[in-house]
């Protein structure tokens, strides 16, 4: 008989982002004529760069002659991309990360999701709440989570986010084994200083755990004393892996491109304590379950890199940024509370006491805003809402003056 | 702590491709003026056909303008070419499969590969021996072979492929829960016909056991008669899932398209022998650990059902079937026995008392020919070499006259 894995039945049963759907869908079939603002899912709405378009045609060029003809390519990525990566975004920042540590892939959700895969499943996890559910929810699949007790699960160990830390968690007290961490923060768009960022390598050094560090937002830091990557940080070769995407820098989200870097000094252990790398791990999961990214795809990629990808990419970032700004200066204009919005494309509003579906109901009926309720993102984001600046400048304007009108 | 997965451990340390790597190196800097014709590892050698490069330049295309841009699109693929494959490839061959049964992804090899995660730890495996090495390096990563003994896994039932049993193995004489079938067969070529394949669908349906049915190769099969899809066979959407890929079909393997078929009535079952449906699991794994296929790659996919793309297609597949063609007759005058070749691109020979690798270094040595030792895909495969269609005309001829002048 064959028997399923019942930890996917401890998985709670929507989607946040189906739930937002089932309501926006619902409401515009009773409102025929109503203009739905989506400040909703984090989905990037401008072109793909012009460099990366050309880039993309002449990869596909290739396809189409035998003699140029690509086939499978090497599972970890094209060289020509991985040490595109090493020398643009380590290299020039001190961070010392080389070409053969870079692992190309079709997703930082992927990545993300699949990683855990590489431990044992009694590990000990320590989650940021709130946070992007992926990471949540790939470790109930894997039955680290244990049973959901009032909205948490208890096995693992909340690293709790509040105005008043301003979303950046304080160090656990109790031992854990795998440390998710994501900054800039989805959703809360909080970031996190070089200094603060030292004491979590120093604690994951001193417990043995290993920091899967999700930098897929980094493309936003403006501050320039802000780490873009956890390899900026001393010492954090040996306990942190790092996952990167071209979704939110270069507009990837349909075209599928990311990558994960695991240092060759990084380690794990086994039960009797011996050390053992993660490197060789990782590539062996990568090559067994996974075939490579389409090679257009990584030339498209590559062409991030170039003098006029990097001006493309800038100038879209920017405008992304401004738009955070638009909705930075409407929520100090209605004095409502937030973290991010500056070196981020995300704005975490509190209510002002609504709870967060209540505040999605009324931006969505009042506004016809869609916004993402804090809750689908951890217990600590009630009373929450995230918006996204992942729209044109002109819905972002529109958005921000019905706001105004409605919440005034 | 951070404690790795120590199922990794349990795997045999080198993969086969990597080894045949080395091996041809070394053969190529000792003799560096050696004219190598590799008909090993699976690649399509020929470009993809042209209406898909059409298609994925226009798809390029979109991604230019914000008016026209694709961001995020549906986890389990787009409508437009769900629902030609429901219509191609399944209900013109009378097999009841819909638009939204099908699940896009990128590749066949992450499918199989991952499929496994929604069954509880402890079931039983039926394993054909020889076979593509993905499904027990996936299974032994989660922990069900158990420890490797004599060249076996100890919790793994194999199902051995034999030249008597013209490598179509016999069904289990114990109780199974989990069956890999692959037809037409990596790496033999053997294929089956109906009533064989239906007395496997009943075997599944008496056990309460699954069929996971690999048809990466059924665009070689050539005989009218023989099954293209499981989903042929009555009382097969209840157990079983399909694999297909457009990766030897339409040259995909650098360009990453494929699908999986999970009907809706196909169950698994609790501990409690209470039924469960495998579709909205198999969505919700996707959704939570993957974010679908490039746009362009999708479109380009499409484009393989339309008039031009089927015939392109089909051409190709003409093409490698006339290697595999040159390949047998090469065989029956060297009076080597083999099978496969007729409705595969892969040819399985017996290498009349040699060893596989004894076999693949004298190929490489005498005739620079690279094959893929049979033992790399299980124990049943020591003494065969595969080789492979994927190549030009004029190489095969050539690897062809040389084999006949070296081996005669």
């Amino acid at each position: 008989m064959i028997r399923i894995n019942e930890n996917y039945t401890r998985l709670k049963p929507s989607y946040l982002f189906s739930e937002i759907a089932n309501r926006v869908a619902q409401y515009q079939s009773e409102n025929p004529g109503a203009d739905i603002i989506r400040l909703g899912i984090g989905d990037v709405t401008k072109s793909l760069p012009p460099a990366c378009i050309n880039a993309f045609h002449k990869g596909v060029d290739e396809l189409s002659c035998d003699s140029t003809f690509k086939g499978y390519g090497p599972e970890n990525g094209y060289a020509f991309l991985r040490e595109k990566i090493a020398g643009e975004d380590f290299h020039k920042r001190g961070a010392p990360i080389d070409a053969d540590e870079i692992f190309i892939s079709d997703g930082a959700k992927c990545d993300t999701g699949n990683f855990q895969e590489l431990f044992a499943n009694d590990i000990t996890i320590a989650l940021p709440d709130p946070v992007y559910p992926v990471y949540l929810d790939t470790n109930i699949m894997a039955g680290r989570a244990g049973n959901a007790k009032n909205g948490r699960y208890e096995n693992i160990v909340y690293l709790d986010g509040t105005m008043e830390n301003g979303f950046i968690p304080q160090l656990p007290s109790q031992p854990v084994d795998l440390i998710y961490l994501c900054f800039p923060n989805n959703p809360t768009g909080a970031v996190i200083t070089k200094s603060r960022l030292q004491e979590w390598v120093a604690f994951a050094k001193e417990q043995k755990a290993l920091i899967l560090f999700d930098a897929a937002y980094e493309a936003f830091i403006t501050d320039e004393t802000l780490p873009h990557s956890i390899f900026e940080i001393d010492g954090a070769r040996q306990v942190a892996v790092e996952f990167r995407s071209y979704s939110k820098t270069a507009g990837f989200t349909g075209t599928r491109c990311a990558y994960t870097v695991v240092p060759k000094e990084c380690v794990a252990y086994t039960e009797s304590k011996s050390e053992i790398l993660l490197h060789p791990f990782w590539k062996r999961r990568q090559s067994t379950k996974f075939n490579g990214v389409s090679y257009p795809v990584q030339k498209a990629a590559e062409a991030v890199y170039s003098d006029a990808g990097k001006e493309q990419v800038k100038k879209r970032i920017n405008e992304y940024l401004l738009n955070a700004r638009i909705i930075c200066d409407a929520m100090d204009d209605l004095q409502f509370s937030y973290v991010g919005g500056k070196n981020s494309p995300y704005i975490w509003v509190h209510g002002k006491g609504s709870d967060s579906w209540d505040f999605f109901d009324r931006l969505l009926t009042k506004a016809q805003i869609v916004c993402t309720p804090g809750l689908g993102f951890g217990q600590c984001g009630e009373g929450y809402i995230r918006l996204s600046a992942f729209n044109s400048l002109e819905n972002v304007q529109t958005a921000m003056d019905r706001m105004k009108k409605v919440l005034a």
